[in-house]
């Protein structure tokens, strides 16, 4: 689909803030997932907006012209959420990363959608406060694209998602209208909440051009480490008791064996190929006492090793397969390459079922399937590995990939727990929530865009929403 | 406005489940604060639905008819959120009351949305879990009511308002169709966030059937107290100050001098008609050490008195002024009535002028303005007291109230915090939050009941929505 943007020429935009040139085109077509996937489709043009209102002249003469738009910005999503469906215009906000206000008496701060996550903990860690949701890619994504998917991370099982911590936003919509939504108080009711609208909503429903975010006090205890279990099912099961007995963790990540394996071959870590569980506990008073709560649970599910510890350059090294993981996973087998990445999440209660099912489908479908996740969440990331050149592991891989995502709804959980429906989830929103509330959402999407130019391709499982 | 309900005879409704009597239609004309103002519009006729089923028929057939539908429940809304503005149908949701699912491992329970606040609470002590964001009105409102207000009380300083505990929500649209929205999963980047755009849509939206709510684990710790101030003035500068260095406080209420004197008066205490801060403290460790750090901050604040205790009955006897507020108030003078009840709420670093600004307008003023709220959220209710009979005094008042809101929306605020816009705040939705923003609104509204069915006359100022 090629569609003529030349009328961006006669906007009052520099030189610099729009391209034509196939490279830079193609760099706005491809995103973390879509680069695995071939999803990207080459934007017709790219646009650098630096204002409000060139995002607001830009919006509104594409509605007027017919062509859509895709915002852009660090690329780092899983599902295509950002890489153009139907090409059109790219809008890169990555120069929109300015701090506009900082309140910190408040626990507010006001950035543009370019920010970088981690810049945001930089700027205020002087005063002792930091953006808890990040994910961890926070040192690369963008606070817009964060907003964009409702993205979280590890320490979610604690602070929850970034909705949680967005209290307004600036956004446009794509007729060009500027709305403000939320308000300065820690709580409104007034009006509808367009804000939480927003977060989530891929880009489809408007561009958000700048927000106000909560943030928190930093934690005056720090302890980090790993646990090692026997089997998988011990593990998911400690950590699903750890989290039901309500110990006050703030990340408890899952490796299974297969993973470690990857980690310790990829780091000659002479640890064993088991499963593990990466903690890390935040608190004012009583760390030590909620690590000691979480080894003795912990000890009721076989336990092999736990080893905690308050020292940073320690407990780095205690985090290092963690860390590591993705790297692993990926230069495990050149011959291999990861089907899909994204996740599902599951209530907590089935999070030992659906780890548990996603290692019996690795066998039954004789593929190798790494499995990982903010297990304290019920998150599950698993990497299907797949020859790309054999069609027929292909499209065994893409079967037991699918099987789970639906294991994952049917037992109460979410297609998509924290990386958005993009392109790549959408033949699942459906059976997911519903047709009633996919037609609810198909009417909001109308109302508030009802020329389909802001993302389209997006969320919604037909070609044009 | 009159409206021929009669087509509710031919539905498939039990005797008992529809009324045309007066009695009934005037005790679904009011609200606590429609009491007060008068603004409540008799309905034509009472319904009470005892299954999903029944809403999705009432719904439909009244889009039908062109008849109006109310959504009712406990009445004790403060803004006229649940009194019919243009008669019609009266939907009184409290036979819908039942617990659906409980899955207290998950930190979930499923309600019915006529089921009362702390009745929840009750169900789900055994087990140590709690539901958070209970208003103080929580042993009378029902959840469904919380959730159309987004509601929020005394623990909000702490754990939220109701939006952060409903993770998932039943409801119908006015055609009838059923929806479920959100997922079991602690956390999705499935789709719009349909959840969060209902919660504090006052029933115009969408009518709520069940709803997903989290529950929280009781703190082993609680101690609660009472300071009291020498001047208004050091008691909001201590407590913004206390809210700024993170003090993990649970509850911290601020009565002023004036509703100090008329509880002392009421409850015949012998406490000083001074400036008061009642205090709760809710942790697993360290509560100790939060509630020294907290008087510490209050000393230099100077503070007159600092009483703290453990002991439950102790706690009671040092939060009673704070319980008989309202009746207190109520019964202070009986030629006097409050104008208006309901709240503003401003960002923490503007508590101190907010409440500052209230006493100097009661001055200017020459009325009685007794200020109270729950201080750490920002949240100041006041209560301008004027003889209802003397139409100058009357009007008066009425510029005061107002005069406040706009106050606190000029520093940041909002016209109401926890109240919801239901008729009383409809003036101040376009100076809060724009005509862009009003205009999505609007515009999602027109999308999700386009035939203007759901508690028309509420939230949006013109007449019709």
């Amino acid at each position: 689909m090629t569609h003529d943007c030349s009328f961006l020429e006669d906007l009052d935009l520099a030189d610099d803030q729009l391209s034509f040139a196939e490279g830079r085109r193609e760099t706005h077509a491809a995103d973390w997932g879509a680069q695995q996937d071939g999803r990207g489709v080459l934007p017709d043009a790219v646009v650098w907006p630096e204002t409000t209102k060139d995002v607001s002249t830009v919006l509104a003469a594409a509605t007027d012209h017919g062509v859509p738009v895709t915002p852009y910005a660090a690329g780092t999503g899983l599902e295509g959420n950002a890489v153009p469906a139907q090409g059109g215009i790219s809008m890169d906000l990555t120069r929109m990363d300015d701090v506009v206000d900082y309140r910190p008496d408040d626990f507010q701060i006001d950035v543009g959608p370019g920010i970088i996550g981690s810049a945001v903990d930089e700027y205020v860690a002087d005063d002792g406060l930091f953006f808890p949701p990040l994910p961890s890619s926070g040192d690369i994504s963008t606070i817009g694209g964060m907003i964009a998917t409702d993205a979280s991370g590890m320490q979610t099982v604690k602070y929850g998602e970034v909705a949680d911590w967005v209290l307004g936003l600036e956004a446009v919509l794509a007729d060009g209208t500027v709305v403000r939504t939320g308000s300065r108080a820690i709580k409104t009711s007034s009006g509808y909440n367009l804000t939480e609208l927003l977060v989530g909503s891929e880009g489809t429903l408007a561009v958000v051009t700048e927000a106000t975010l909560r943030l928190a006090g930093r934690p005056q205890q720090i302890r980090g480490g790993r646990a090692i279990f026997e089997t998988l099912d011990d593990a998911t099961a400690a950590v699903f008791d750890a989290v039901r007995t309500d110990v006050d963790v703030a990340r408890i990540e899952l490796v299974d064996g297969l993973s470690a394996r990857m980690a310790n071959e990829y780091l000659d870590s002479g640890l064993p190929d088991a499963p593990m569980v990466f903690l890390e506990f935040h608190a004012n008073h009583g760390v030590e006492e909620e690590i000691e709560l979480c080894r003795t649970i912990f000890e009721d599910h076989d336990v092999a090793r736990f080893e905690m510890s308050d020292d940073d350059a320690e407990m780095e090294s205690l985090w290092q397969a963690r860390r590591e993981l993705a790297y692993a996973v990926q230069s495990y087998d050149p011959d291999l390459q990861p089907l899909h990445p994204g996740d599902v999440t599951v209530p907590i209660s089935a999070y030992p079922e659906i780890v548990h099912e996603a290692k019996r489908l690795e066998e039954e479908y004789g593929l190798l399937v790494p499995c990982f996740g903010h297990a304290g969440d019920g998150n599950l990331h698993y990497s299907v590995l797949v020859d790309p050149d054999d069609p027929e592991q292909l499209e065994r891989g893409e079967a037991l990939y699918k099987e789970i995502v639906e294991r994952a709804m049917a037992i109460g959980g979410t297609s998509t727990g924290e990386h958005g429906i993009g392109q790549g989830k959408r033949e699942y929103l459906e059976a997911e929530h519903g047709a009633g509330a996919v037609d609810a959402m198909r009417r909001v999407k109308r109302a508030l865009d009802p020329t389909g130019t802001l993302n389209p391709g997006k969320i919604f499982p037909d070609e044009e929403c």
